[in-house]
């Protein structure tokens, strides 16, 4: 029986890979159990962001010191670049081992990934990619030994974007992109991915939705889809958080919907639930961040959507940074911008994942007996 | 017997005084009764912020229209620039009038301003500044009819900075200046200002700190300042809200400390000495943010102080914007950056304006039978 | 007849109207001679740019004191945003005075100006717009006294912009915009703007392109058109300055168009023809300036498309006021971004006013015998 | 007899190490003989550019394939960010190899490098750091066979920075640091090192100027010196160009001075005396661009040290690059920004590379016969 273990490990520069090092040294990190790693890294978040690049390069080359390249390119690597307000930068290492079999039908924690094949520019923004990464999450939630979709909380994908010179190969060969805006294009990835986890959790149908609802009908909504775009891929990283009782361990996860950015009270119905504070110890949390459409919050007119110094990810990342950090007591928390078709227009999906302290014997959190 | 008024006010642009004119039209507001007006301002709030000169020249036309020139200068225009976040730019109107006599000795919110003479460049950072505005702030206390500083929850004030031409026009006279960097001169003036409110109140005694400290022995501050420098100001205008018999009406004010941005047990316990959601409803929010001097948030290291692209000040403001949205359920929040010496390094003061709803007989808010 | 002079003034912030009012006290402009005041102001030239209404609100304020309201409002007021790199803050101010009668038919500097009415939200980016500034453009012309789109060498028009505002509006009442994107409409309006330019200058024929080709088939361009969006207007405010015999004076005026950031020659040209240095004095430069759409720079690769910390309008602001002012000596130029069919993608068109210090006899520049 | 090849190579982006590999494979650049790497990266430039580092790895990791560690260590890679406005991400590889003996004892350019001592926190922006380069640029002239300082036209060197972590860490030790603030450490580690470079090349008499006159009486300067601070090193790499009878080869190597951002005028007389676009090709240039302190540009206020948005070395850069670019033609040229003690408060140094096209007898450009 599998147990999932969840790092979380400050980084002092994007290619700061000491505390992995020594984690795998003492061996409380095994390098060749490790399924995912998430980073918080210090970019603008946006196009030229090239700390996660910088960050996934240090951490493959720590690897190679441990594992062979096939392995190392297995991992999947999920820099989200952005560490607005508070933020701080570090990495969450999912990690997977043989467990104790577990004893009474419990549920713990479950993690798995994919990889999917690249992605053609002129697919970036349609249903292929929709469908595509629909096929990636189904994958990954085998990985995790996950039947029943309810069990997944969140699902955390890694998309490529349109660069200016993508755009003109496709272009050259006759192809049409869905946009030939590079900002623009992290948008639509985003969005595509985040309605084809939709797609594998049986939220929407494939057949329901027209391509040129993606990034437009943002009444499209996954509630657990969390997906950041980048420059140095072409393919998805897909992960996937459950509750499974293949899995042993005192880990688990649960999830909320924020409807706006200021949503407070299902994410305190999630602490709640998870017994933060009285039965069960603070991990990680995961969440989106968007400005939304509106131009308003609850009718109260913000300006991040016209602010031209500032892109508008980043005003989003560093407020509901600080909203999620005031109610966790940490802002070493994963918060990425861009949440199109993720949660409703200007909320967002949020995850945590808590220590269970207390053993309580019988069925577990959020689980049947 | 006086009683005091707030009105929240959304603006469109800086200079949209729309709402401010159709209250005064209506009567909602009596023009001649207004001591102050507190804005958020849609600039940088840093040094390049002229939205705060273009707020104050629209304002001053719109009064004009109803006020004598004398009387429009002799109110203390206070506007705060960054609307970081989802921070929504309006105006407070702090308003005065005769009200009823007040039954059972109760206490409410009491309102008084002050505005100093221009400060010598050569003062700003220097006890002189320190001095001139405790000098200032008694009067603003007086104005109020406040004896007791311990009635005094929160102190905003407007101060000046030292823009490249003024800082050549001391040095032209021989004089030296604190510092000849115009965004450091703002935390300067920022800081001896809120030394000034800290001496005032008797949190701090003037004989007991060296001029030398100012911005640098973070240790010293008050737990009710609030201070903005700006440009398009020479001189200090200063707001006292606090709490007084003498005063009648359905507001009340209290405050708390942040020792840091996500330390939200005091206001939590603020908002319910107040009784927000109880007898009372929200009716205003001021608050300092910064991101303090140790690059960390309870350990975890922090960006805001090394990012090149993005002012530390916005930052701050962004992430306790949310925060304190997250606590109070708007972002039509009063919140404004560089916190020198107000409340302690990285953290800042907070004030509540609530307006009671239910009447209870007898001692009110904070007061003593 | 008719005699144009050109003031360069110099400002301290958006909202000095000192350097203009010394002049019009000393009589070295005659207010109600003023047509039109182009001014470089220190925002960000972007969306959220205020010192531009900033500083039209302050210059009619100042006017107020000399002219009725009407002469007051019937100035065009073309206030361009962002003073990257070393541009200097400053005003032009174009006047028009009776003048001595010409002896020689030479030709001088020539001055006109219209307003267009309100242009409706759903017809920016479109033939209608298109249509509309080339009436203007035409109305102008007359008003200089010019008849051969020969002798027009700039055209300088300030245009509107669809806030998040104006496009609700338009959609609630049922219409289409041309796009939701503010800062993309930016884009749309002046290209427009400088479409119907090159219609009234017989550059291009109205029937000749599609609406669809606006700010997409960048062959399309005037190149003598100069245009720049902003929030505070909902018309078109235009000048054309030319040459004709029927203005006398000094001054003269003459064009040049770069194909890229670094096309010198042209200008090198043009300052020749003029004589600048042997016998006429610099007075002042108008110029676009856009990072164009191949993101190369003569093959090679440049970032500014790409950054998502600085707009790429400022980038190409900065640049090309380099390039521009070491040619001419002074950055106190007025170089303005966002050259959407003004000049060649990645150009754009140059003109310079020259002050004639040696008087010849005969036909003057640029001028058939 | 050695001769220096200078290599211009275009990146895709920091990590993009494809040219510099190609050139290897082809024997177009032996990589034994690569003395220095000088490159242009498209980060911010200012404290937090990840870029820089990111590149220097790609450049290690890709000569790790050609050559033993310690060669690959002993390069000095002076990696520049900041690519504003126009200019061009690229790599300038400088090598030496066997040359053909020379007749007629003619001067060719002459490459030397040198690496110092990692510099103590304490002593950045002291006299130690000043000597300290002061030493490595002899050792780097003695590398390249330059006895006389006259023969030396440019020192690229790349120094450290104090982050808040360094600061921390000498503070705890009880020293003392120049300052606290990361920015500024940049300027005081820029100016110390071109002091360095001064006393080296006989400017200036370290003995002749009190340590309190770094960063503060801007008189002092080198001619020569062209100094970068980046956060991924804690040494100085220096890298010497000149002139040397030692040396054969085509390249040639002059140098200018400019007293302000657009004193043109000896930059184009530098031209004239390489030859260029008459018996010789550009090869390369290198510049340092700066604000200055004034705020005004030949009597013009700019607004470059008050933008709070945009750090004023990014607008200088672009600026700078923009009159240059102008002059040579192509953007790809390497200009840094921060010239403290780098030419004149407001200039800087320009030096060009050229290969002589034509052969002509007898003494070559610069020398005496």
């Amino acid at each position: 029986m599998r147990e999932a273990k969840v790092h979380r490990i400050a980084t002092a520069s994007p290619d700061d890979v000491s505390g992995l090092a020594r984690a795998i040294e003492t061996g409380e990190i095994m390098a060749d159990g490790i399924v995912a790693i998430l980073g918080k890294t210090e970019g603008n978040g946006c196009v030229n962001d090239f700390t996660r690049a910088f960050s996934v390069q240090a951490l493959k080359a720590e690897l190679s010191r441990h594992l062979p390249a096939e392995a190392v390119n297995g991992i999947a690597y999920v820099m989200s670049g952005g560490t607005e307000g508070a933020l701080s930068p570090h990495l969450l290492v999912l990690e997977r081992r043989e467990g104790q079999a577990s004893t009474g039908g419990t549920s713990s924690l479950a993690i798995g990934s994919a990889l999917t094949e690249n992605l053609r520019p002129e697919h970036l923004g349609t249903l292929s990619q929709v469908a595509m990464v629909a096929d990636g999450v189904r994958a990954a939630m085998a990985d995790a030994s996950i039947t029943d979709p309810a069990d997944v909380h969140f699902v955390q994908i890694k998309c490529p974007l349109l660069t200016a010179e993508r755009i003109s190969r496709a272009t050259r060969e006759g192809l049409t992109v869905t946009t030939r805006d590079t900002l623009k294009s992290m948008g639509f990835s985003r969005g595509a991915s985040a309605l084809g986890v939709a797609v594998a959790l049986g939220e929407l149908s494939i057949d329901a939705f027209d391509e040129g609802l993606i990034c437009r009908d943002l009444s499209l909504w996954s509630s657990r889809a969390s997906t950041s775009a980048g420059v140095e891929l072409e393919n998805h990283e897909i992960v996937v958080l459950g509750m499974s009782r293949d899995w042993s361990g005192p880990l688990a996860v649960d999830h909320a919907v924020m409807v706006d950015a200021i949503h407070v009270e299902p994410v305190r119905a999630m602490l709640e639930r998870l017994g933060i504070g009285r039965m069960a110890d603070f991990v990680a949390l995961l969440a989106k961040a968007e400005p939304g459409t509106s131009g308003t919050l609850r009718g109260d007119r913000h300006t991040m959507l016209d602010d031209s110094d500032i892109s508008a990810t980043r005003h989003a990342r560093a407020f509901v940074a600080g909203v999620l950090s005031g109610m966790v007591g940490t802002a070493q928390i994963f918060v990425s911008g861009g949440a199109e078709h993720q949660g409703p227009d200007g909320g967002g999906p949020v995850a945590v994942i808590a220590r269970r302290t207390v053993e309580i014997p019988g069925p577990r959190h959020g689980e049947k007996a």
